[in-house]
């Protein structure tokens, strides 16, 4: 009986070189550091396919990656084995949030609904030095409702190329479901403002380049419609910011109801053009 | 003219050997770094007195300090300098919150009311590694209304002695003004476990021991009546556990109105043994 385990994970980007195993390197890689204790545990190596390749520096609370099992092995043990020896294994800025056998038809990456990310900064004169790890500092004051509009004019299928690094044959068009800014009050007052953006899938450093484009907004150096106005262009746009990672986190993966998994799977595998599903450096 | 310019600041306290400037070391403390910039702006030495000394690897996010202006200085002109200058010239893990000329009769150390500090703990399975600086991981599940209770019995005019490093010739009397246990849920789900101590003043690593006696209660390992059945003893008890520094945090430090703060400093000199009144190493 093979199957496939399903597993929950989070951690501090800020001493990963990104998720993405680096052949050939010695960068540490959330990938890398994970592979290396599977194959401890199960002696045999045990390819991990995930969710979002977060960037260097790019942290996670809901990363979602799957693993196959091998002939011999029943699942529901290997899973129980990860549960029990995983979590005391792992460095400190890498944690398991669960491991389960994985229903039929799933896969971490392929049957991914959206992925939601949030970028914190903060815009205030003493920004707290306990959180400076995850929250970008920007010069303030930002004009929050108009990021916001500014998020909302995104919404919907786009060709985002003017917010994506370029690579050869691979497609930018994505579906933006959700993009909005707040300025949450905590109960010790004012904490960092979040920008949510949430989509089918993301081109590589999109969710940077769209919040630097509302950071221009809301710091009132561009009106709200320029982020708009680059939608449906031919390349990248010079004129966007790529923030650096450490304000943003991979927070949540979506994915349908365990029924209509493999539907999902086969619908986002024949939209992706061939680039994306041929093996590369980035995703063996 | 001369006078006196009380400074509100922040410090992410893992790099720091604690606040007390250590002469004659090289070790890295927070008076050190801000004295070596003051220095360097005003072009004179400027010590600084601070209303709680935090020890190595415990943050602040409301220290206060103050420093007096020489003569021939303007005590306007002195604050509004470093308002403009420190922030630009002070590592990422050190916030210069607020600079005014302090009103007459303040004193940072000897007219605080109370102080205020935070230990932030949690018992998840799966901790958010993001926080894991300020935030200290304990065996769970902690049972949070036994550590209430157990924290609420500790209140009043005690001596705190088993909760106190020892000191030659220092008192360990103090007012307990609150001890809470909570555990808060934000909005993105449930954030850290809150243990809120303050006091009119605190002995040598006494949250740590206070907050470590009430773990052990939460934990199941001590009745909740545990640690009040320790205060009034002779001496340290050597069954509290000082839990580690880095889930401490000095939030916030009272003063008493301004027209109220030189009969508060009289009090407070008078009422500190004379061993506190002599200077050393620790506080110039």
């Amino acid at each position: 009986m093979t199957g496939r385990l399903r597993l929950d994970l989070a951690y501090d980007g800020a001493a990963f070189h990104g998720w993405a195993a680096q052949g050939g390197t010695d960068l540490r890689t959330v990938q890398g550091e994970l592979e290396g204790w599977l194959a401890r545990l199960l002696r045999r190596p045990a390819p991990l396919t995930c969710a979002g390749r977060t960037d260097a520096g790019v942290h996670a609370r809901g990363q979602v990656a799957h693993i196959d099992t091998v002939p011999g092995e029943d699942p529901a043990e290997v899973a129980a084995l990860l549960a029990r020896r995983l979590p005391r294994a792992l460095p400190a800025d890498l944690v398991l949030r669960g491991v389960r056998v994985a229903p039929p038809g799933f896969d971490a990456r392929f049957a991914a609904h959206w992925r939601r990310y949030a970028y914190r900064l903060t815009d205030a004169t003493a920004p707290d030095p306990l959180v400076r790890g995850h929250v970008l500092r920007v010069p303030g004051p930002l004009d929050v409702p108009a990021m916001d509009a500014a998020g909302a004019a995104l919404l919907g299928l786009h060709d985002f190329a003017a917010f994506c690094k370029h690579r050869d044959g691979a497609t930018t068009i994505r579906t933006l479901l959700a993009c909005t800014t707040c300025r949450p009050t905590d109960a010790a007052g004012a904490g960092p403002i979040e920008v949510t953006v949430r989509a089918d899938a993301f081109c590589h450093s999109m969710v940077r380049s769209l919040v630097g484009a509302l950071v221009d907004v809301g710091r009132g150096r561009r009106p709200p419609d320029w982020p708009a106005s680059l939608l449906d262009s031919d390349g990248r746009a010079g004129a966007v910011t790529v923030l650096p990672p450490h304000g943003l986190v991979l927070e949540e993966v979506g994915y349908p109801p365990d029924d209509a998994l493999a539907a999902r799977v086969a619908l986002a595998r024949a939209r992706r053009d061939p680039a994306d599903l041929i093996p590369t450096e980035e995703q063996p």
